[in-house]
């Protein structure tokens, strides 16, 4: 593809075709500038296999922000669809529509709500809630998903790496494994959820932070390919960056000639005033060979030089790691806390795909249409009774007990007086017999989730940085009971829908039963 | 992010930050300039867990050379890596180096074989051969593996789909599920693996096809919510697409509202003489749905209109529903076989994601250097032995069968006669004592894989159109053995090194751990 060929599909018309054939629909029966009200939010937190996410990371809304700035309808995207045909050879889109796209439709029409980047988010809440003419909020549909899903997705991949890793240096190493371009958007999460840096070039540089790296096997093979060896291509390496000198010590044989070449490389930067920066491992006993490689660089009197680890880790591989280490290094007489805050985790695959679950069940549901100025709440029934939808227009709550632990989000109707109700009513989404009062006392403050960003068309928000979301990660992070945080079996967090809202969903469903019936 | 953001990541900078620093250590040495050859190829077929794939389906070419354009540094991107700082605060990069990237560089003053897109790829078998100066080779690493890793997988993945449906239309609906803008490639690979179109309207434009789609659940609600229901939406929908009408019938109730109200529908469309396309199903039981749905359909006199499903598909699902509607299809007085030869398959997430190994494990390695006009042949040993590299020039041969089934591919030094070799001698790529020969008259032909692309920096290859890749593709599969093609548990297709090969690998396995010892 060429760069003309990625913006062409990049801005507008990265959407389904159905989004388009459902616009000219609404706007043929004049409802495309009738008000609607869609809820983003996601079903399920990922389940990797064997273990799962107790909550997610929210990340996208910045570049949501960005592709809302290109979704217009220009010369060239109004001559390709005005060139589409109808099974029968007729034009597919009237012209009416196509001037409509192109005179009369901005994505940016609308009111947005949403959640910050960088916080917690849990599933059935809504993310970020469209308020605004129906032909708009159907067609940026799919693209606002595709981002939100993917950047949250990989976010809280970041947030459990990171988390494992006990909050030791986390590089994301991903960009030769990722998805295409898919790979910018990813290191952006990545960031966002727990990465400190990425090798990602292009993408670091955007975003704001340095790129990091090491050195290849290559670079080693050249060396011995020409006659010379391991020793040299380190030497190479030490004399061109003294000050950032961190070597790849697997290409032959990790500790009969890794180490203990990189040893002699490090004295010699030593004793010229430089400091090395540290070795790494690509393959093999990880954990064994750390500690190995630890006892050998202390000996030498390397104590602090880090040991990158890489090479298909994840949060169970790293606790793994860590789990050898503390069980292991005492017998080597290496201290396992020590070697545990030297670590430094390069991840790449695993991260940027998310493995064992590579999309999040991210949707974008019509909740609510306004008929003569008034909302009417809209429902999609499911046979399974987890996915009916929660109606109307609502907000979103973050209710904290007295420990400052969150302990549940409250989904209620717009108006409701949440903080006033003694004792707040959470009523399970589905279940009618699974319900919670909290009196007054339990509760330490409650929170409104949801932030506007676009007011009438008008972007009221400003996107922090990058570092100013990893900070909100953290703030959230430590407000999670340690239950919801842990890697496996987490507790479920609460989402629970006010009684309100609970009276709403079951009239409506009566009503759509009955009238179904023919 | 902005396209100009998106432009500056994904061209010369799409790349890993050690990929820069090595390259300015070759030039430091006077290294850059020499040439060296890189394989790629990757290690393992993808395997999702309780199946696996036998084979790959190659994508990615085509991309690679549109992003070969692109990677030139210029004013933006070296004043970026100007500014980039070591650990000290020195310039990381210097002038020299900098003045070389943009002035002496060309990504494409190389030589590159590859195997065409469409083709049937196995591991360990190079499918790209980029021979050029070393600073280039190693800069266009990181790019050329996004490319082509996530493009083979997800054409893999579709070649896969494609099979169960038994070649039934199959529609790639993954783009709001998708990583980000690796969309864009991930429908270009559906389509050359298999997929017929696609719902993404931007992309399938740049590749030529036309987008499909049906109409959302909102669509129903919107209608619902004004007062009116199922049949007014779906009556509308069919007026404004009288010949395209594909109606989606599960927002309330499938067999109770919905296939009854698309029937109306599909009524009066035939009256005024158009052809009702046909529904779509996307929850619930959806063998057991299709066939009552085709019952009902079939007594109305619909015999035709296809039944569109989708939902949670893969290669695994589709082939269970079929497998269900042969065994349950006649009980209700539908023919099975009809049924089957109307489904149309619209596959979003699994397809997409390549669900259960969503990362190919591709890799590119420095095989030979050339010194004084000599090609020095390179290894890099692994604990593994099957991930020591097959080193030195090499050139890749397909052997094809008295049945004109391709039984094994040829790894074999250039040079070598294997055309006029009896027997010919296919050697396992690392146990010693498994190997097999083939005598002349067992062998119906044997054909040379890699096609020249560019040579000496000039491109000899157009590509081909994705419906050419397509030909290419089910030529290909055609000549796989039944048992490779099984969708679990295929058969292993041989990956063979030619003798001579074998005997240089193990020479210098040899070599390298011996002069490792210190």
């Amino acid at each position: 593809m060429k760069p003309e060929e990625i913006r062409f599909a990049s801005g507008a018309l990265m959407t389904d075709q159905y989004q388009l054939t459902m616009a000219q629909l609404y706007f043929r029966l004049g409802l495309h500038e009738t008000k609607a009200q869609f809820d983003h939010f996601y079903r399920s937190n990922p389940n990797y296999g064997v273990h799962k996410a107790g909550y997610c990371i929210n990340a996208g809304l910045g570049s949501i922000l960005d592709w809302l700035d290109e979704v217009v309808f220009g010369e060239e995207e109004i001559q390709y669809l005005r060139s589409q045909k109808s099974s029968t050879g007729r034009q597919l889109f009237g012209d009416d529509f196509l001037n409509w796209l192109s005179n009369g439709f901005d994505a940016k029409a609308i009111n947005l709500f949403a959640m910050p980047e960088g916080r917690v988010v849990h599933p059935n809440v809504p993310i970020h809630v469209v308020e605004g003419p129906l032909g708009v909020g159907q067609i940026i549909e799919t693209g606002l998903l595709n981002i939100a899903n993917y950047q949250t997705l990989i976010a809280t991949k970041a947030a459990r790496i990171k988390q494992s890793s006990r909050g030791q240096v986390l590089l994301e190493f991903g960009l030769r494994r990722a998805q295409g371009l898919g790979a910018i958007m990813g290191t952006r999460a990545a960031l966002i959820g727990g990465a400190d840096f990425s090798s990602n070039v292009g993408a670091s540089h955007i975003f704001g932070f340095p790129p990091k790296g090491t050195h290849a096997h290559s670079m080693v093979q050249v060396f011995m390919g020409l006659g010379e060896g391991e020793l040299a291509a380190f030497q190479a390496y030490a004399d061109i960056y003294p000050d950032d000198c961190l070597l790849l010590v697997d290409t032959i044989d990790t500790l009969q000639s890794g180490v203990p070449n990189a040893i002699r490389v490090f004295e010699k930067l030593r004793q010229k005033g430089h400091k090395p920066v540290g070795i790494r491992l690509d393959s093999g006993d990880l954990a064994h060979l750390s500690i190995l490689a630890a006892k050998m660089l202390n000996e030498a009197g390397f104590p602090d030089v880090s040991i990158v680890l890489s090479n298909d880790l994840d949060e169970l591989v790293i606790w793994q790691i860590i789990t050898q280490i503390q069980e292991e290094a005492g017998r080597y007489g290496v201290e396992p806390d020590h070697l545990i805050k030297r670590m430094v985790y390069g991840v790449g695959t695993h991260l940027i795909t998310s493995t064992g679950n590579p999309a999040l069940d991210g949707v974008y549901k019509l909740v609510a249409i306004n008929q003569h100025g008034e909302w009417v709440p809209t429902l999609k029934i499911s046979e399974n009774v987890d996915k009916t939808l929660n109606p109307g227009n609502k907000r979103v709550w973050r209710v904290y007990d007295r420990r400052g632990k969150a302990t549940a989000d409250l989904v209620a109707l717009q108006g409701e007086d949440v903080l006033n109700q003694s004792p707040l009513e959470l009523c399970h989404p589905s279940m009618a017999t699974k319900r919670r009062q909290l009196a007054q006392d339990e509760i330490d403050h409650i929170e409104k989730l949801l932030t506007p960003i676009i007011l009438d068309g008008r972007r009221v928000y400003e996107i922090p940085t990058i570092e100013e979301m990893q900070t909100l990660r953290q703030a959230d992070i430590a407000h999670l009971d340690p239950g919801v945080l842990r890697i496996m079996n987490p507790h479920i967090y609460h989402v629970s829908l006010s009684l309100k809202l609970w009276d709403l969903k079951q009239s409506l469903i009566k009503k759509a039963r009955h009238d179904s019936v023919p």
